[in-house]
């Protein structure tokens, strides 16, 4: 038989607006943020957004172990009693799907079908890892860390469990943690239980879930998910640059009340605050936000960061008049980077930080 | 200008298998349960499906009253700490979206387009409504009780706060429950925080969530969510009727690995365990499942109800011969109910309790 599980559709060949129902699909299996959760400093449970490429496996946490084996000289496994036994960090930190915004993009690529939604700040408590890597021993000659996870599926026709990789720079310096609690309970199912690292202020792919291998590699690591998807590429024949760190961005909570389908907003006219949430990677301040009304831009106040590694409040005190606006949000971070009103071209649709626009209309009677 | 809060797009003139930004951006926002989850009894929290039409309120359970108001000898008003300390109750209750399968009816309603996520099973904890509305002494002409959240908005045009109604008969024989904890902890601001309610073995649309007021009214409630959706019409001119009980239906665990974008299955040869689960509304058992590959149907095992409101667990060993093969499932309750084959007709795309079919390929070599 022809092989099903090489994509029937092939990328960009999607037009603007219109999906079909293996996206609506993905997008309905796949769940965004609230952006009104946005009000908050930590997403609440099962309003953080969720990717999932395989399915999740339901793993008994009294039977799971993590494996560190390959390339070292002292390899060993952990059960999870004995995980949790190790020294304990908790932190804020806030993660990115990188296909975010993805259907901003023209031609878009055929996958998950986000458009703002697909980030989220939880409480993660874990151990961290570099530890547990030197307690292992790497041999001399090791070059990366790979995870791999329990689930296991197709893409592009090959089979392959969930697998990336890092440094053994990258595992200190971006402080990756081994991660059994979310905002204070278990991980959920779908959200790496029992086991799962977070990669602090990289993109989501790298935070595997569902984790049950850390190995030493000799070589680089060639799995699925490290070297044929997530990579910047301008074209089908650029070999590309991996995807790692958040770019910069910001999002609001879209002010006023929605209408069901479209989500325009009707408000009330009069002076309104609007707030929301900036970010970015490898640990970046935001140093700026600003808000715009059809494309008049003010600053914003910059309020807390929640966390070294997580996002930050932001408010504008906006005088809403009659009418309809454009509503948008930039954020620039310490290394002088700004987010851009129109969207980074990428094949694959990742790494998308253009300006959020939200539609509004303010009364002068009934919306 | 004109109104922006009638929706753009009507009703009937979708294309089969064709979505637009506004149904993909719903798809995003509302959350269906990964089916994976179906081996549990109780859906984990975050992996309950979750339809929202309007913006989650962010509410400070401290401030939080509930009223009951309008017909009543003795209208009181209530906050959480009272409510909390009222008879406790918990149960396993089933919910599915009265939308659930919308995408299978073709022509398709403009609206969120669910296929056969849009179910799950949680804990609710809360207090019997029916002793509170005794309490408030409704007066001999009451005909309805109104239930009405604090989420506001637009729907065709009209601005309104979500609200619905039952019958006292209703609110007694249907066990509903006044619900602030879910699994065992307080609701998420997503599932209704702090307080909703819970009305068994009917349709979602019932189980009002952010519940600020319960009013005796002795004229029908003529609210938006009552008299103008949720109804079953068959043409745009058919008065209709309301949906209520949910109709039995079934749906399985899609077994073996997917692909990524398609989610086509892929299955080892030889002898497999294929379970899911069933469920009917109004307290009806579940009192036979069946399992078809290629449309051989075959008495499946049932296994135990979760509870008297909950679904019903079922199995059934499944011999995979390489080939492709369409997967179904068929439940029958007490009642007599059998799920139809093709999709019932109805013009909003409400109760479509079809079987599911779920394409799997067992391989001969690799998928």
């Amino acid at each position: 038989m022809n092989n099903p599980f090489v994509n029937p559709k092939k990328k960009p060949d999607t037009e603007d607006g219109v999906y079909d129902d293996f996206e609506r699909g993905l997008a309905n299996r796949n769940s965004g943020t609230l952006l009104e959760t946005l009000a908050l400093d930590i997403t609440p449970l099962g309003a953080h957004y969720l990717l999932t490429h395989f399915d999740t496996p339901i793993i008994d946490s009294n039977e799971h172990q993590l494996h560190f084996e390959g390339a070292f000289e002292n390899p060993f496994h952990l059960d999870m009693r004995q995980i949790r036994s190790l020294p304990k960090v908790t932190m804020p930190i806030t993660l990115e799907c990188s296909g975010n915004g993805r259907t901003k993009i023209s031609p878009r690529r055929y996958s998950m079908p986000w458009a703002y939604e697909a980030v989220g700040t939880s409480e993660w408590t874990g151990t961290p890892l570099a530890p547990l890597i030197k307690r292992a021993r790497p041999h001399s000659e090791v070059v990366e860390i790979s995870f791999t996870g329990v689930d296991y599926g197709y893409d592009a026709g090959v089979g392959h469990y969930f697998g990336r990789s890092l440094t053994l720079n990258q595992i200190r310096n971006l402080e990756v943690l081994l991660v059994y609690d979310m905002n204070g309970q278990p991980l959920l199912p779908q959200h790496g239980a029992p086991l799962r690292i977070i990669v602090p202020g990289w993109y989501g792919m790298a935070s595997v879930k569902w984790l049950k291998k850390v190995e030493a590699l000799t070589e680089p690591f060639l799995g699925f998910q490290q070297t044929q998807t997530y990579r910047f590429r301008q074209s089908a024949d650029d070999e590309g640059q991996p995807v790692t760190s958040m770019r910069v961005k910001s999002l609001m909570v879209p002010p006023g009340v929605p209408d069901w389908i479209s989500r325009n907003r009707c408000i009330e006219p009069g002076k309104i605050t609007v707030n929301g949430r900036a970010w970015s990677g490898a640990g970046k301040k935001i140093t700026k936000v600003e808000f715009a009304s059809n494309g008049n831009w003010q600053a914003a106040e910059i309020l807390d960061q929640v966390g070294k590694f997580a996002w930050t409040g932001w408010r504008y005190q906006w005088d809403a008049k009659p009418g309809k606006h454009v509503l948008q949000c930039r954020a620039s971070d310490e290394s002088g980077e700004t987010q851009p009103i129109t969207p980074p071209w990428d094949l694959a649709g990742f790494g998308n930080n253009a300006v959020q626009s939200v539609t509004v209309f303010v009364k002068d009677h009934n919306c």
